[in-house]
């Protein structure tokens, strides 16, 4: 997957904003732009767990979040770079991107960081959860146009993102939805706690679909899946009621059985690619919807923000699940999406290497 | 899938209290035998929505649960038949046997009654759950050791079905795992209400293991699981961090993303039908684990009965489900199986019947 680059909407707001707050650096997300002159701001100095490191001043800084299908990276460009200095941090960035093109950042090994010696990088680690909060919460501070819902979700002639206010956001419920999905009840910006998650997420939507309908990317199995109908492949509460179980208020058009039709040898001769895709992904973002509805009932919060590559290129989720929410809360809770859906841990961590100079 | 018999050891049970009950009728779970007089117990009555029916007390009755891929069925066995009589009865078994093994228990009109006529068959309909509700409660009450847990599921050596005293019930969690799944919360013998669902069920697993594995039967599927590793297919929690991700809980060896593996063609092309076939089972079954227990948080009920056929000769679906809500639940919620897990629907039908000849 090519990665997310956003040069157009993000640099001038951070790149100002961090000028403003470092007068040192600016930051942009995935671009590979010179665009002035580093002060170098930190002193060298070592900390707990990152010792042996010459110098964390030399730039690029880069924020990497590692997951299990996607490398995601965001970096401090550096301002200026004397021309004697510009050919090694050329051939640094180069390396940064075998690195990550690769593809193999767990190696043989298990563990990240073997393979990072390569491109002679030392790691500060943080944690995860930590730094996806922090990023989101300082991008939906400086873009302004970050927070948005879909207003009528299944009209397709009225169906529109519209521009959410989130500037009082507590309590929320982040719905992080990677290769696997986590859920993350947020209370303030600094305390937080992971409710919930299923093993079922943006990796099981790929894995099934290169499995059942032989594509090899994200990009082509969202393709497939907006071309097809999961109705050939799912039995409906239509199929097994004749109508609506009106008793319990279970319409005839909702999934009883996903993929319950595949059992029989002749309803699979007739199914396509595109079917198999689109119900793969209904299945996949129902469950998601089902659980962070459950999640929200519990925790008593009616705001809930779907964030993760898996929403990248894939409106057909995100309507889903903007539907599911309102229709089986009536209308009591709502799904926020953010347009820098897949970068929050990366840029988090930067932000948190940032405070940890500082300290 | 061949119909569940159990004529050892519920005929007994049954056809005693039946008798001591009505004392004109015995019976039978899904047997074919003769074993006595009837008495003609009822008079010929109509009620609403049964109209235009001769008479209902023309033996043999039958309860059907017309599920979404499986047809259960159970019946009152006359205890006799006269000479003259006979022949057509067993006529009459055979049209129905006929009808359920042609499997279009829908038709081509989504409504399950039209079909019928071609068996001279008349419908007396009751709720699904109502039945369900009832069926359990009344098997339960009459086989003493219908109920248990799973001790030390893990454990191969030390693994055992333990006989469970659900004489108390109230309140408990039913999760029937038909095609698609419900969960029922139960507070009394009537009082009851569907609180949670997904679509991710037995009808899932088998849908997607012919489509993954070309297997054409549960049996067959569960066989090939039987023999698969899903590591293979999914990516764990240590192949993302190393370890454990010791913070928020997550043990290294839990998946993190099913078939989280899958998107790389070099996997696939090592994968085994077992493995994809094990995955698929630990995937849907994890998340009904998961549900279950999120519903049963939310209730604050800490018995859960696991029912429905996708639990048929499965014990490792029903190990996992034990282990999840111990291990989940630090041991405070009980994972609790009936030995007639699929047929309660059918069972309750055939109570509410009698209950609403003799009102």
């Amino acid at each position: 997957m090519a990665p997310h680059s956003c040069k157009g909407c993000l640099r001038d707001i951070i790149a100002s904003r961090m000028s403003k707050e470092s007068n040192e650096t600016a930051m942009e997300v995935n671009g590979l732009e010179e665009n002035g002159l580093p002060d170098s701001p930190y002193p060298p100095r070592m900390r707990n767990g990152v010792s042996d490191f010459p110098c964390f001043s030399a730039m690029p800084w880069f924020g990497m979040d590692i997951g299990g299908t996607l490398s995601k990276l965001v970096y401090f460009e550096p301002k200026d770079i004397p021309k004697c200095e510009s050919a090694s941090e050329v051939e640094t960035l180069r390396n940064i991107r075998r690195y990550l093109t690769k593809n193999s950042a767990y190696g043989k090994t298990g563990h990240r960081d073997t393979h990072l010696q390569e491109v002679n990088m030392k790691l500060a680690k943080f944690d995860e959860f930590d730094s996806l909060l922090k990023g989101l919460q300082y991008i939906d501070r400086n873009s302004p146009t970050e927070c948005y819902y879909w207003a009528n979700p299944t009209d397709e002639s009225k169906c529109a993102k519209v521009n959410y206010d989130f500037s009082s956001p507590y309590p929320f419920l982040i719905v992080n939805i990677g290769s696997g999905v986590s859920v993350l009840a947020v209370y303030s910006a600094t305390n937080y706690k992971r409710i919930s998650g299923t093993s079922i997420g943006g990796g099981t939507f790929l894995g099934l679909c290169c499995l059942l309908t032989g594509c090899n990317s994200f990009e082509e199995a969202i393709e497939l899946a907006a071309e097809g109908d999961h109705t050939h492949v799912d039995k409906l509460v239509r199929d097994i009621y004749g109508g609506d179980y009106e008793r319990f208020g279970l319409p005839g058009d909702l999934v009883a059985s996903s993929f319950g039709q595949m059992n029989s040898r002749e309803r699979r001769s007739k199914v396509s690619r595109q079917d198999l895709a689109r119900a793969t992904l209904v299945t996949i973002t129902n469950n998601i919807g089902s659980i962070a509805r459950m999640c929200a009932i519990q925790e008593r919060i009616d705001r809930v923000v779907f964030i993760g590559n898996f929403l990248r290129v894939n409106p057909i989720a995100m309507k889903l699940l903007a539907y599911a929410m309102d229709y089986w809360s009536k209308g009591t809770m709502k799904a926020l999406f953010l347009e820098h859906e897949g970068y929050f841990g990366a840029v988090g961590c930067l932000l948190q290497f940032q405070e940890y100079l500082k300290s």
